[in-house]
C-alpha cells in the first residue's frame, strides 16, 4: 500500500544524512498519506543505509501500525499528534541537528538576524517545552509552539528540532534551513553582537519570499 | 543561445555545493554574455542537483528574461545592477556561506590578519549596507562598497556575500576564498587577538600576488 | 582463523572515518572472539584505506599476538585489560574524536543536557584518569570509570575516548554518539548556559530507551 | 625524468583536499629527488583536480626550474631553502589549514595538552616569524624554528603551516595531524582550561611513539 509515499519518505532520509542533520539513527521523516487518516514513517533504530521503501511503516494517526514489517519510530506518537491537530501539514521531520540542538539545550529561540531567516521562518525560530517521549506531550508542545509563530520549525527544549511542511519535502527543507541559520547565528554570536532585522523588514522579506521565490505554480 | 556560457554557469554551481557555501537553493552564479548586454543566471528555487545548462536563464541587464523556461533567481536585479555599473566584471556569485554571513550579521568587516587575505583581497573584506531584495538597493550597495575597496567580495549586512570577478570562475574563487578566510579569522578571534598585518606589507603581498601568482598568460 | 570477526572489525573501521572520528591512523576497533579468550584488533599505524580482514591481528587477552602478519595496535594492552575485566563486553572502540577529546583535555565530564544523552549514556559521560600507554594503566582507568557509570563511553584525560558495547557495532555506535553529543553540548556551552535535565527524567528516558527503542529481538 | 617522484607528489595533493587542509589552490607538497640536488613541486595556481604527475615541476635547490611545462609554486623558494639547510628532510607540505592558521594569526604556539601531540610533535607546535614571500625569509624562519623544536610542523605567523618529514608522505602526515590537534586544542580552549601534560610524560610518550608505534622496519 502507498508505494509512492513510502518511496518519497525513504528517499528523503538521504537528505538528512547528506546535510549532516543526523547521527547513526537519530532522526526521522514522515508523510501524511493524502486523503487518508494515515502516516508513513521510518522504522525505529534502523540505519539510514538500510532504509528501503518497503521498510517504511504505515500507521494510523494515533500511531498504531497498519502495515509494515518493522516497529515504527519511537517518535511516531509525536508525529501522529501533529497530523491530527494540524490538517494543513503533510510532512514532518525530526532531528537532533547539532547547532539547532545547542540552541534548544540553552532554551533560547534563534533570533532573526539574517534575511534568509526572515524569508524562511518569518522571524525567530521558537522554543517549545521540555517534554518526555512516549505520549502526547511532545506533539502537544510542537503544535502549541508552531501555532504561536510563523516558523515551520520548533526547537524542543533539551531535545532537538521538529519541522513541518505542506509536503514532506517542504518539511525537510525547513529542517535543513533551520540548521543552516542555527549555525550562522551561533557563529555570529561567538563573534560579537548580531544586529536584529527590524520587524517591519522581516515582514516585508517574508511576504515577498512567499509570493515571489521559486517557480510559479504549474 | 549562448550554450557555452550556460554550461559554464551551470557547472560552477557545483563549486558552491562542493565547498559548502550554500544550503538547499540559497546561492547563485551568473555570467555576463561576452559582448552582449545580457547575463546568464540560475533559475529561482531550483535545487543544485537539477541544474542543467538548459535550465539557466538568459536576462537583459535590467533583469528581464530574454530566454529560458524558468523564472530567474530572485537576486537577478542585484546581479544586473552590478553588470550595468561595473563593465569590467564578467561574473558574480552570491552566497549565504556561514562564516562570512556571521561577520555580515555582526556588521563587521573581516580584518586582514592572514597573508592569504592580503593576497586575494588586498586588505579587509568590507561590509555593505542592509538592503531589501527586489529593486536596485542591493546592487547599489554592492557596487558602492566594492568601489571603495580592493576586495572582490563584499559582506552585505544581515544577508551574505556578493563576490565578483573578470570571469565567473574568478568570482567563484573569490567566494570560496572569502568563506575560507572568514572561517580562519573567526577561529582566530575565538582564540585570542589576531595580529593585523602592517598596511605596507599588505600592499606588497597583494601586488606580488597579482603579478606573480599562477601561470603566465598564454 | 576467525574470518567473520576479522571481517566485522575491518569493516567497522569505515564507520570511524565516515563519521570523522579519526585522523590518519589514530583510532581503532576490536572485538572479542565469541567463546574464546581472544580478541581481534587493528594493526598499528596502518592506514584505514589499507585495512582488510586479513590484516587484522588476533591476540590473546594479555595482548600477545596469536595470529597475524602485522604488529597489533599500540592500544592493544588497554583493550585486552577491558576484555579481561568486563566479560559482558564484546567490542571496544578508541578514538581521538575532536569534540570529545576537547572535553577530555579540560578534564570535564560532558553534562547531560540532551535527551539523546539521557537515552544513550544514562547521564553524563565521565572522565577517566590521565594514564600512560603501554601497560595496564589505561585499561584500569577505563574499567574503573565505566563501573561507576551507566555510560558506555569514557573520556580519558588529555587523551580521547574509549567506548564499549556488547558487540563491536554497539561500541562503534557509542563512539559515534559520544562525539555527536560532545559537539552539541560544546556548541551549547559556547552559546550560553545549557539547562540540565532533572535526574529523574534522565532515568525515565534511559529506561524507556533501553526497553522500547529499535526493533524487538528476533 | 623522475616519474616516480612526480607521481608521489601529484597523488599526495589528494590527501590535502581529502583532509580539508586547503581551499582552491592554497597549499602544496614537494619532495626531494633522492640522491640529487633537485626537488619536485606543484605548479602555481593549478587546481588540485587538474594535477597529474606530468604537471609537477622539477627545480634545483635554489628554485630554478629544471624541467616542467608550468611555473612552479610561488612557495618554491621556501621549500628550496629548507632542503638546502635540512639534508635529513625528504618532503615538505605547506597549507593554510584553518585551525592551525588561526593559531598562527594569533602568534600562539599550540600547547601540548593531548597525548597525540606528545606522540607526534614531542611538545608544543612552535610559531615562526612573520616573513614575506619571494626570497629566503620564509625558509629561514621555518628552519630556525624547527631547529629549536622536536616538532615536524611550524606555524608561520599570520600565514600558515610548514610541515616536514623524511619522506613526502611523512610530511603530509605531520600536516594532517597538525590541523587535527590544532582543532582539538582550539575546541578545548573554548570550553575551559585545557590541562598541560607534564614535561616528563611528554618525553616518555614521544620516545615510546618513535620506538614502538607502527610496523617494524622490513
Amino acid at each position: 500500500m502507498f508505494d509512492d509515499v513510502r518511496t518519497i519518505v525513504a528517499e528523503l532520509h538521504g537528505e538528512l544524512t547528506g546535510h549532516g542533520l543526523v547521527a547513526w539513527t537519530s532522526g526521522n521523516v514522515s508523510a501524511r498519506v493524502p486523503g487518508k487518516d494515515l502516516l508513513v514513517i521510518k522504522p525505529s533504530g534502523v540505519r539510514y543505509s538500510d532504509l528501503t521503501a518497503g521498510a517504511m511503516v504505515v500507521c494510523d494517526l494515533h500511531g498504531e501500525v497498519v502495515e509494515g514489517e518493522w516497529s515504527p519510530s519511537s517518535d511516531t506518537a509525536a508525529h501522529a499528534y501533529v497530523y491530527r491537530h494540524m490538517p494543513e501539514i503533510g510532512g514532518i521531520v525530526h532531528t537532533h541537528s547539532p547547532y539547532a540542538s545547542a540552541w534548544a539545550a540553552c532554551g533560547e529561540p534563534i533570533p532573526c538576524v539574517l534575511t534568509a531567516m526572515a524569508d524562511e521562518f518569518g522571524g525567530e525560530i521558537p522554543v517549545g517545552p521540555f517534554a518526555l517521549i512516549g505520549g502526547d506531550d511532545i506533539g502537544r508542545g510542537v503544535v502549541a509552539t508552531l501555532r504561536g509563530s510563523r516558523s515551520p520549525a520548533v526547537l524542543m527544549r533539551n531535545h532537538g528540532v521538529f519541522a513541518v511542511g505542506r509536503t514532506p519535502a517542504a518539511a525537510v527543507k525547513a529542517a535543513v534551513m533551520c540548521e543552516d541559520v542555527a549555525r550562522t547565528t551561533h557563529l555570529a554570536r561567538q563573534l560579537g553582537t548580531p544586529r536584529p532585522i527590524p520587524g517591519e523588514d522581516v515582514h516585508r522579506l517574508h511576504d515577498r519570499y512567499r509570493r515571489a521565490y521559486g517557480q510559479p505554480p504549474a
